[in-house]
């Protein structure tokens, strides 16, 4: 048995059939099944099938609501609150997007803080559902402490991912998207898996000396990117994430991974711009077409890339040739699949 | 005669009655004094009276505004565009930021895109401005070409300024802002000035080789901080400031520095969050707080500061003993305040 293929709606429905097998409501199976395979799709799949044993595992602990129900509330004419009733963050970052572009649609800026939250996957996925309502957005979540503040040793900060989308005339929507820590949760566990030595300056033990041992990163922590500039954004994620909103924050915020017993309490922040209140779409299509003329002309030899630009490749490639599972993914989903009676897409000759 | 000190009232009132001398309106001179002393307090000196000689020039070749009339158009119940009329970013970004808290006193959160205006100075001033309202805000401005694309060779972005700001319950209020560039462009000046080498990574020659040499920078370019995520904030910048606001943006951005026959064209993005639209302004602070001493705990050995903290400890040094001014610079004043025939609030011995 090596990597599997498989297919966009196959892998979906699969995924619909595992969730609600386990117990997961309708509403939010379709949400979490629609946004891993989009990640499967575009190529992040450090947030894509990888992820479900632990949700799986999260959900019989009892400390990841199966069948949330989130409840919104405004605040005023542009923002609100979404209290997530701890249920997925792929489920209420999407309630939460959505209702931020229908605050903008009327106030010109909307913005929902979600609390009582869990992780959310990608950002992107929530700066491009904005971005195919032609509106601008950006996406904030906090999570459990891993990284040092700025001449800190100790973990205070999650590796709080910050993404900005904006819409293009030919979608493949522009989506920056990363973790405001020298490396994602997500690369850490691949250098893990690996066995592979981390590069110098990105995580310190709690002597404060350097740590590159993948081995040992667990009691490490990871630096912020840029330095003092990667622990500003991170602070500011923090703040519109986890203090405005109600949610945890700081080392009240539980690890999705190793803390089993109580609930993650992470909080996310959602901001939509409608650019129709700015300018004719038209015209910012026009203006914007024109940025990204200048920038792919900035070099004669290399092509200049968009933020996303990557991921859209990866997009049209899977959808066509389908979507690689990896053999110890394949094992994982094929035995939590057997526990709960349901057939996978892949045929697996024994 | 070597540096001087003065008092922050005394140069607000010297600025002002130069500002005047020199032609410029009472409410734009009165606002640009203002920021200038504070940058001068907060000990960001990049952005305080050193530029006034570039400034004063701009004026009398008539591609700044002296008397500019700024024109604040509401476009929905929590947004605006505001057309400078060419006027001092300083003047047009605090007008701005002023809607901006206005309009997020109705909306929850609000935001103005500003088009037709000039280098703002520090985003951290008018982070700060909004913060003494009880706002959570972000600041952004576009600028002239000086840093490549990820991947790319010519300049196409701006250094590109992003702040963010929150208020502290005791003031002091916690203050994110940094070039999305390698280098901000009056650090790349101050090299420039004491003949330094730059540090390597930083810069490219149009040939894609690292430039290190200050004197060769006129024709290199910055790279953006941080790779790829410097380059996704830098195109953030790009968008909501230049774009969104009908501002130039890239290459239709013209040099403060060197470009005195076409007016600068940059556009700025103030965006303000209403805290007490998400809860009460005390809970906030709580919050806030408590994650302060959380951060303030990280280090047993050396203090963890926050965002800004520098910037207050300046400010009440300053404050009590006066700011510093170089020789340098007192030469530039006194010369310019010869010719308006206003007197310096410093008395040199000749």
């Amino acid at each position: 048995m090596s990597e599997i293929r498989t297919y966009g709606p196959e892998l979906d429905a699969y995924l619909r059939d595992l969730f609600k097998a386990v117990g997961i409501g309708r509403a939010q199976g379709a949400s979490v099944a629609r946004n891993m395979t989009w990640s499967e799709l575009v190529g992040r799949k450090n947030f894509g099938v990888i992820r479900i044993p632990v949700h799986v595992k999260r959900i019989e602990h009892g400390v990841l609501n199966a069948i949330p129900k989130p409840k919104f509330s405004q605040t005023a004419v542009g923002t609100g609150i979404l209290d997530g009733d701890n249920g997925f963050g792929y489920f209420t970052g999407e309630l939460a997007m959505e209702r931020a572009v229908k605050l903008a649609a009327e106030a010109g800026i909307g913005m929902v803080a979600v609390n009582n939250s869990n992780f959310f996957g990608t950002g992107a996925y929530f700066a491009d559902l904005a971005a195919r309502k032609g509106m601008l957005s950006l996406v904030m979540s906090n999570s459990f402490p891993k990284v040092v503040a700025h001449g800190g040793l100790k973990s205070v900060l999650g590796t709080n991912p910050f993404a900005f989308g904006a819409p293009r005339a030919e979608g493949n929507n522009l989506l920056v998207d990363f973790a405001t820590s020298s490396l994602a949760g997500s690369t850490v566990r691949q250098y893990l898996d690996q066995g592979k030595q981390l590069p110098e300056g990105l995580a310190i033990g709690p002597d404060g000396e350097p740590e590159t041992d993948p081995e040992k990163i667990g009691k490490a922590s990871l630096m912020p990117f840029g330095g003092a500039k990667g622990y500003g954004l991170s602070l500011m994620v923090e703040i519109l994430s986890g203090i405005l909103s109600g949610a945890g924050f700081s080392n009240s915020v539980n690890s999705t991974y190793s803390n089993f017993k109580e609930k993650s309490n992470s909080g996310h922040c959602m901001i939509a711009i409608d650019i129709e209140k700015f300018m004719p779409l038209e015209e910012y299509y026009g203006r914007f077409e024109s940025l990204v003329g200048i920038l792919k002309l900035s070099n004669p030899e290399n092509e200049v890339l968009l933020p996303g630009e990557v991921r859209w490749k990866s997009y049209e490639y899977n959808s066509e040739h389908g979507i690689t599972i990896p053999e110890k993914i394949i094992a994982d989903l094929t035995a939590i699949s057997d526990k709960y009676k349901i057939e996978c897409p892949w045929l697996v000759a024994g």
